[in-house]
């Protein structure tokens, strides 16, 4: 039979994680449980390109000495962010010299690169993954739309680019394993408006969620909680709306990280928070602290990413959107495990 | 022990290919062995972004084609290309609904996405995947460096992006096999030439062999061919001369995709050829064949790539490089298997 659900007979557990965010993200409700911060959100660099990259270094260390590791001990590294040339990983990951697959999910990339990590180990391709992925909010806003300085006015469906960059060490040990996973398939639903991801990302939620459901016969709210990456206010809407009309309702158990990550009440992030540090933010932090602690012990995480450039969108394409799952659970719960 | 060579007890195989090509590249030596190829370099599009995708769309067709397989049989897919954002592989592949998995891996994309093939199936994560990759000479000048329409004058150590798309099938049953693979690490000596992008990659490539000989204990000699992707004349020489020095002596069974791929006495050739097309198309045809006919039976693949943008470059960043390794066999070669 086709298989679509990857399930693991030799399941990798997370067993480290780092996140690092600008001050945004930092005076956000989840702000105390991030890892490292910085102000000004430069990080000591004199280009927010180079910002970036600098935060993914900093989060891919932080996890590794917070595991006891040394660099040399990791045997591969999937990472990946928005900038042209994924550049955010590449100088920013450098100097650690360890085998590097370099990877480009838009803001699905804290899944992808999950769900690859997981997928080499449960190969035995590799016993330590080290899983990164970041986005910068002045990298992205003057690459993809505006320069900050510009100052341009921003659409009540726009979500904001978080600063952040999160990085997580996969093997054996850990307390969460990644039960199975699931790779997205990109999805065109015609939507071409760069001031709504939310809507042109929403649907390849609900292939892969629907898709989910189906093969594993498991119902929605048999998980505590579905975990999207960065849909916002408006695709966590039509999310919910939608997978209602084809059965399911997660209205109940379904958090977004891009609503998560910033008050309501700040004018200017608009429908939440979005790029590929978003996600990775808030699972290396916020989520799986409430695992650790057995708030929650079963979670389905879907990193969703918007395939465009701003040539694509020039050049009449509507935004292709595509959704990767990553099922975690805590050890030992449901009984099934030691 | 650390492991780096990835070696598979359960090796894919190759049961398919297919590669499209652009005008320059159907006049080259290889012309002959290419699938498909377009006169005008625009396969029916009006920009050439699209004309890229075009050429990744009729690869994997075509090798599904061959395969007598639908594309709703195949469970992965890795691709990826130089494009900002990656465009060429999202909207050339969309339309096949395959679980996609997207890459950034520069000019070492073709091998990135063969061992992550490899990898997929080895841990029975798929029984079927493809493996894309792309470059288009005039969406590739025009974001670089400058439109081909401009006329800019070129250095002798420059490169000419190939035109050209390749792709492959991974599953049971094909005669040439996955022996085992390495990740590259990224390697960065300095060079910030991007007229000179061979050199910036050999110091990878010197990176990866050095490692796969060491660990394997395998010499040279001992393979039928080594082939790197787009080291150019310039990138090549340096990469013999560096291997001599640390006692390995590659010049007789050493080739070059970029090398290969044009007349020698083209003069806007220069180097050689380079894009993630290249090694691409070269493998996906010629050295495919010439495997399939018993010329060859034993080589190793390395896709070679740049790790940097633009922006990088203006910003005072060196070019880092990498380089991937397949370790590709002809079954029952050597007599180790039926």
């Amino acid at each position: 039979m086709k298989k679509s659900v990857i399930h693991f007979d030799r399941p990798p557990t997370i067993i480290a994680s780092a996140s690092v965010v600008g001050a945004q993200e930092k005076k956000g409700p989840l702000g105390d449980s991030f890892d490292l911060y910085d102000e000004s959100d430069r990080f000591g660099m004199n280009t927010w390109e180079k910002s970036e990259s600098e935060m993914q270094r900093m989060a891919l260390s932080a996890a590794i000495t917070e595991a006891g590791l040394h660099p040399s001990e990791i045997d591969l590294l999937f990472a990946g962010d928005l900038l042209n040339q994924c550049v955010g990983s590449s100088f920013g990951l450098l100097s650690f010299e360890i085998p590097y697959c370099g990877l480009y999910g838009a803001c699905s990339t804290a899944a992808e690169s999950l769900l690859l990590s997981s997928i080499a180990y449960s190969a035995g391709a590799a016993e330590l993954c080290a899983a990164v992925s970041s986005s910068h909010n002045c990298s992205a806003e003057r690459q993809f739309r505006f320069p900050v300085e510009y100052g341009g006015q921003r659409a009540p469906t726009a979500q904001w680019t978080v600063t952040g960059a999160g990085a997580f060490l996969l093997g054996a040990g850990g307390r969460i394993e990644v039960v199975d996973v699931m790779v997205g398939r990109m999805v065109d639903r015609g939507i071409s408006d760069v001031n709504n991801m939310g809507a042109a990302m929403a649907p390849a939620a609900i292939d892969t969620l629907t898709r989910y459901f189906r093969e594993t016969g498991r119902a929605p709210e048999s998980f505590d909680m579905i975990v999207t990456g960065d849909l916002g206010r408006e695709g966590s809407g039509i999310l919910c709306d939608l997978l209602l009309g084809e059965g399911y309702d997660i209205r109940k158990n379904h958090v977004d990280c891009g609503k998560m990550i910033y008050h309501i009440d700040e004018a200017d992030m608009h429908a939440g928070g979005s790029g590929c540090g978003c996600s990775a933010v808030v699972l290396a932090s916020h989520l799986l602290k409430l695992m650790e602690s057995g708030t929650i012990g079963d979670i389905l995480f879907l990193g969703t990413g918007a395939l465009m450039s701003t040539m694509s969108l020039q050049q009449g394409n509507a935004i292709p959107g595509i959704a990767h799952l990553v099922h975690l659970k805590t050890k030992g719960e449901g009984g099934e495990q030691a």
